[in-house]
């Protein structure tokens, strides 16, 4: 597999967010990414059907944590093939520096802004039929779905400013902050009179 | 305050999940809705500002949950304190029937599934800000928002098929199952020799 720096859809990506970054995204045409990445502006629809999903990769994170939940062993509980599903998606993120300038623009775009929401409940959508697979009934499905997707975000921030760390340990201390946050503060135990 | 039944605002609401129900949401007009409500078409942007947002019901939920937040005791966890004031929120709810049959329409339109995401973020976003204004360190209110969230769903979607119970209970039962889902099973104990 070429390196994502140098391949097609790599120097798609970079030069796409490069003019979101200089010009916006509304004045940025798809002829103009693909002539910055030295392609044909038809070579750009065979990646990606239009400007927006440029910066969504496609379905790759999607792919890869189904994969990832269905080869989990069968015994974890539901949560737990999620949370190991998600400890690997490390390894389909682009560089921190690219996803830095990526969110950024997202954020000032209410167009990507929404597909970034849609993709989400993709995934979503995606993740809970994998635990559907498994025996886990439809509703309890989608509500570890949502569970686990908020562990994730907040891993997933912290990832981004943070290059010390992995995603995996993260998610771990995510999770175990999870724990702490719906269990009920201990009462002061009673002191004997 | 008129029944949401007689009053303008409930006529169109009515009205317009009627019309895409009968007729589909791309072919139906404002105007078409303003007509079916007894209104005319100018009267429908008093209180709506397009045709997408006639089933949102404007920012009634977010200002009940935010001004919930804000009126919970102090000493109270971040979790509790959004949990507290969902489950107030029935009483900002259409009624049932009204909400399942909107549920399907907005299933059915992509347009206006990207309008019900857009509306959960934007409520998210407030409820993450109204915790701040507590004290809570931005990325963990968030974290808390999104947990809250996964809660308020699981909760919603078992409200809306089972007439005999309230949304109150609803959310008290997912939150005692969050907490399951994180609670590592306990090991089977050792027999001692």
């Amino acid at each position: 597999m070429p390196r994502w720096e140098s391949d097609a859809q790599g120097r798609l990506e970079r030069a796409a967010l490069e003019l979101f970054e200089t010009q916006g995204f509304e004045r940025t045409s798809v002829a103009q990414i693909a002539g910055a990445a030295g392609l044909k502006e038809r070579s750009f629809y065979r990646y990606f059907p239009d400007k927006r999903e440029v910066l969504f990769a496609g379905d790759e994170l999607e792919a890869h944590l189904v994969a990832g939940v269905e080869a989990t062993d069968p015994d974890l509980t539901p949560l737990e093939a999620l949370l190991t599903a998600l400890r690997t998606a490390e390894e389909t993120f682009r560089p921190r520096e690219f996803l830095l300038r990526r969110a950024k623009v997202i954020a000032a775009n209410p167009a990507l802004a929404e597909r970034d929401l849609i993709k989400l409940a993709d995934i979503a959508d995606a993740l809970a039929r994998a635990l559907e697979r498994r025996g886990v009934e439809p509703g309890r499905a989608r509500f570890i779905v949502d569970v686990v997707l908020a562990i994730h975000r907040r891993a997933a921030s912290r990832w981004l400013t943070d290059p010390d760390t992995t995603l995996s340990r993260l998610i771990t201390r995510a999770a175990d902050e999870l724990r702490e946050e719906v269990t009920p503060p201990t009462p002061p135990a009673d002191v004997a009179p």
